[in-house]
């Protein structure tokens, strides 16, 4: 889950087959951009994740219900207003932006995906929606302006815009694939589905199946192991489009291609996941969250998704405070199992509680602490020392909860 | 679960046959007291309910097999430092307490109840608290001085020192009973067991099964329905001592004089958590939110929780921001059964949300709303339309998330 060093500015328009846009349409009082088109030149296979949210918005409702086929064409979304809450003629809102697009790309309604994100319980400005898309769906175009146009277009209040891009080269052959995607969540961000928005796109031929069984997979360990503020958004969703162009033999089964695919992949959504955290609303600081020897998977992530959760901890973490112990009493309230006497606890490779006891340190170790609780990122390692437990640790990512936080949140509206 | 208008002084010693007191022993750097101790004159009926952290204090552990046989004698509590993370060490520590105390009273060592609050992953100064212990027992006493010199020993982040009385009547009886409690806890508050510390005292004469019960049942509806900040500790404990020289019959059936045993119970630690998310670390305002017409008692306990712990939820509430969507978004991640058609959601009482829908507001009733964010308390109902849901609504107690808690939380330690 490392950052990538070398930011790309092109997107997602360079997998093969891709046009996008972003515009301002006038329903952001701002008058920053608030409309994203992100369309294929030919039918795509296409997969979709979306929250788990008991209120999910409209657009998550007709958008699940338009995946179901496994193909579609393009991506509508507008950001300043979430469309969640908005009953029947919510829905209706939601299909007028699919038809309303497919009638200026010649598709079917239900090959459009929908988006929207915003402040809850508002009905969509239509006519400016509407007439947004008409007025700018002919200039879709390709290359770095329009991948950051298209990301500038979903943001609310991040910072900055979210791009990422892998390529990888399928086993076997000399095809050489490419993925990439946007992103857009800063608030309202917690595990389960809960990445606000992340739209992929890529020119690998894969069937939609196994599309889908692979952006399940990326999501797992990208998007839900990360939180901001714990909250999970009625809104989030994150889709692929394939379009098939890169040429490769289709990957339809869970070959040597399928596993290079997904491995891409998951690199892609974590490098969107860090870059969520890191633009976490009044974030200053990321801290990764690696919890080896678990009784189970399931216990690893428990005490990864309490731990980035926590207030105290995050705070500990704003204010450079090596105060582990609200490390321990945030991994004995996860609901794991935790055995005190063989928890061991440590700050950047140094231990801080070894089998459940304190470690006292020379005045040299302890400056190197205080050191590292001063960087932009921190790494807690959480030995739980079930030495039977799985073997993969289970990598989680949150960032600091400073003044700026309450700030954005207190007065965010209406 | 209303603030009681008419603050009394007195409290745990109020109840006949309790001496308390609280003073400085040196383990707070900064020299406010850190050492209180509550005797009773004769045996007691005890009981006890204890943080489900994992990963508990010593003295949770040395307290809960103490309470195993049903009476006590005394509580000591010493603040400013959790001796938590301490191994076997720890444990020897928390029964030192135990013994210096009833080696001053003459009683065995099970008889007192040992408590410590504060910093995680430090040896208590055992020294320090040994020769407290013994130089200030026989200071002991009864009235208005001492119970706030011991109220004012447990704090740690605390504001205010949390003082309770509560007077019943048996029915068919003449005799008046009183029970009362001291509490702190200000930060790492949160559902489970989550009290930091209440210490209560009674002069009811009651059995000890049946005065676990009540407290029992007590804690379910007051402390375990409070949050502060999520993050519940490793030292919650709420203890109560009942000395039965209120002479009345012995409560020892569920008789009508139980019943108005625990409703006054309730009263008094309802009253305590409504002081402790009052004083809540950096906390401005307290929101009440009432849930009904929940499939289940559990999901309107869940979305109870899920609200009162959103930092979403807690910033709009700081900023007065009348946002009802993250009532709706945190409503419908809690995990509870929600039609979104049949939600209907209220600000003191104005409908903001009616049937999944937003509800339009002419002028005036919108400046009322406005109006009711800014004042110190606000109370959110949420009807979640089950028509045939439990007919006792769950109300839940949160604070505001300001500033202050990340300038509080972010420097304490070490």
């Amino acid at each position: 889950m490392n950052r990538k060093q070398d930011k790309k500015v092109s997107s997602i328009t360079t997998p093969r087959g891709f046009r996008a846009g972003g515009w301002a349409c006038g329903i952001k009082a701002s008058g920053k951009p608030d409309l994203a088109i992100i369309a294929a030149d030919v039918p795509c296979t296409a997969a979709g994740v979306f929250t788990r949210n008991r209120v999910p918005g409209a657009p998550v409702i007709v958008g699940k219900r338009h995946i179901r086929t496994g193909s579609a064409r393009a991506i509508v979304c507008n950001s300043g207003c979430s469309n969640v809450c908005t009953g029947e003629q919510g829905i209706e809102d939601a299909r007028a932006m699919c038809s309303t697009l497919a009638g200026q790309l010649g598709c079917d309604p239900r090959d459009v995906l929908p988006a929207s994100t915003g402040v809850i319980g508002h009905m969509l400005p239509m006519d400016k929606i509407k007439s947004g898309i008409v007025r700018y769906t002919p200039h879709l175009s390709r290359g770095p302006q329009a991948d950051d146009a298209a990301a500038r277009a979903i943001l609310t209040t991040d910072l900055t815009p979210k791009h990422a891009l892998q390529y990888v080269t399928l086993p076997g052959t000399d095809h050489r694939i490419t993925l990439a995607g946007i992103a857009k969540g800063s608030g309202m961000i917690a595990p389960n589905m809960a990445t606000m928005l992340a739209f992929l796109t890529t020119d690998a031929a894969i069937s939609a199946p196994l599309l889908k069984q692979a952006l399940r997979q990326a999501a797992r360990v990208s998007f839900n192991r990360i939180s901001v503020d714990e909250d999970t958004s009625t809104s989030d969703s994150v889709l692929i489009l394939a379009s098939g162009l890169a040429g490769n033999p289709a990957i339809d089964y869970e070959n040597d291609a399928y596993a290079a695919f997904v491995d891409a992949l998951v690199m892609l959504c974590r490098d969107l996941a860090y870059q969520i955290v890191a633009d976490g609303e009044g974030a200053t600081k990321v801290f990764r969250v690696t919890v080896i020897n678990a009784r189970s998977s399931r216990d690893a992530d428990r005490v990864g998704k309490t731990i980035v959760g926590s207030p105290l901890v995050k705070t500990a973490v704003h204010g450079g405070d090596p105060n582990w112990g609200r490390l321990v009493a945030a991994t004995g309230r996860s609901g794991a199992a935790v055995k005190p006497g063989q928890l061991t606890i440590s700050i950047n490779g140094i231990d801080v509680c070894r089998k459940g006891q304190p470690v006292a340190h020379h005045a040299g170790a302890q400056a190197k602490l205080d050191q590292a609780m001063q960087q932009r990122e921190i790494t807690f390692t959480i030995d739980l020392g079930y030495a039977d437990g799985p073997h993969d640790p289970a990598e989680w990512l949150g960032c600091d909860l400073s003044k700026q936080y309450i700030t954005i949140n207190a007065d965010y509206t209406t």
